[in-house]
């Protein structure tokens, strides 16, 4: 019973018995965290924006280059970060990555929402550290296939979106089965755990289907000119 | 002490202490299981080979039927059983799906190779559920749509291969991060946990790249058509 009241001061996650010697707790505030995200995000989408008016490209096309140059920042700094600094949990001196992992996508705070991030939870660990090694890059190999026009675009962009549904899927699936017991409270369950993670639902969803149609429509016609499609 | 080599005693599976109530050893022989498998995969080959050469195809392609219609169906038959059969591990009748589960796959006999099977991991259930309930039915979709020329033949054969080379990844990406120790010897190490996946890592990757190609050619055939490549 002692012991248990001392674990359940060291760190604000569940499940209580959670362990994690060495928690420090975060030092900016969830306000502070938020608003550098989307700042930043901000800019970079602004930055894209301006820049692929120049490549008279299409709206959508210039959404997508913004979508996949956020995306895959967001992959690389913010999950790479936390795949690869497995003690995040402890850092005492306030860096944004630590905090912000705390607060947001993977860390202290975002563990609020799902505390098998502090727990290195290894479905969790993998997942992280798929899309952030493979799918990061491809997302900023992404913006430039779109931005030259390149022949395997949509194939590329189907690709990285099956990865972040495949992602995902494995996110939740193992949280239910290991018991989705993983929020501080409601809040951070609804807002973090499920708000955070939607946008990699819906919008790989959208990318998915609209690649697979072009894909499709590419080979009918194909199929159409040459009459008897030489399929080998 | 007396309590661990009552549970050494229970079940074969490494690591000693997984906790497995109500256990039943395999009534098959190893022997047995492996060849009901090797001739049911070799019936199924054979008549899709021999069907397939009435369509016209290729070799290519009718190779490619094959594999999907076994790979199709060893999802769904063999990986959807263990998906929904978590108790497999104490079936006492000899039913064939739980001894090969047992034997080859996800049972008793291969959770020698890795007894996260038999202990109900969430990351390996959620791999084999994905497996089972999404690829296994769109492998077979693909042997329709490769037998009747479909648009989306490679961009769905190009999907679940993806999602096949996803999941090996988590599967061996789990099993090193949560400590690579889930065989009962060198010999299951190889055979069943190496050496039955390794398919799935090798066919899915030629078959990725070559789905990849096709899909940009295409494209570069369409582009080089209409001078200048509407992207939209």
């Amino acid at each position: 019973m002692a012991e248990e009241s001392q674990v359940s001061q060291s760190h604000p996650y569940v499940p209580r018995d959670l362990h994690l010697p060495g928690y420090a707790p975060c030092l900016l505030s969830m306000s502070n965290i938020l608003s550098v995200f989307a700042f930043s995000s901000l800019l970079l989408v602004s930055i894209i924006w301006i820049f692929s008016g120049r490549l008279k490209k299409t709206k959508v096309d210039r959404v997508l280059m913004c979508w996949w140059a956020f995306t895959g920042l967001t992959h690389m700094i913010l999950e790479g970060y936390f795949v690869f600094s497995p003690e995040f949990f402890k850092d005492k001196t306030g860096f944004y990555l630590a905090e912000f992992f705390n607060e947001q996508i993977t860390g202290k705070e975002y563990s609020k929402g799902d505390s098998r991030y502090a727990g290195r939870d290894a479905g969790v660990v993998t997942v992280e550290g798929l899309t952030a090694v493979l799918e990061g890059p491809a997302s900023l190999l992404a913006v430039y296939a779109i931005a030259t026009g390149k022949s395997y675009s949509y194939i590329l962009q189907f690709a990285i979106s099956l990865g972040q549904l495949y992602g995902t899927a494995v996110y939740y699936i193992t949280a239910i089965l290991e018991g989705d017991n993983f929020s501080t409270n409601s809040f951070y369950y609804y807002v973090y755990y499920i708000g955070a993670n939607a946008s990699w639902i819906v919008i790989p969803s959208i990318i998915a289907i609209r690649c697979w149609r072009k894909i499709c429509v590419t080979f009918q016609v194909q199929g159409g000119q040459t009459k008897k499609p030489k399929v080998h």
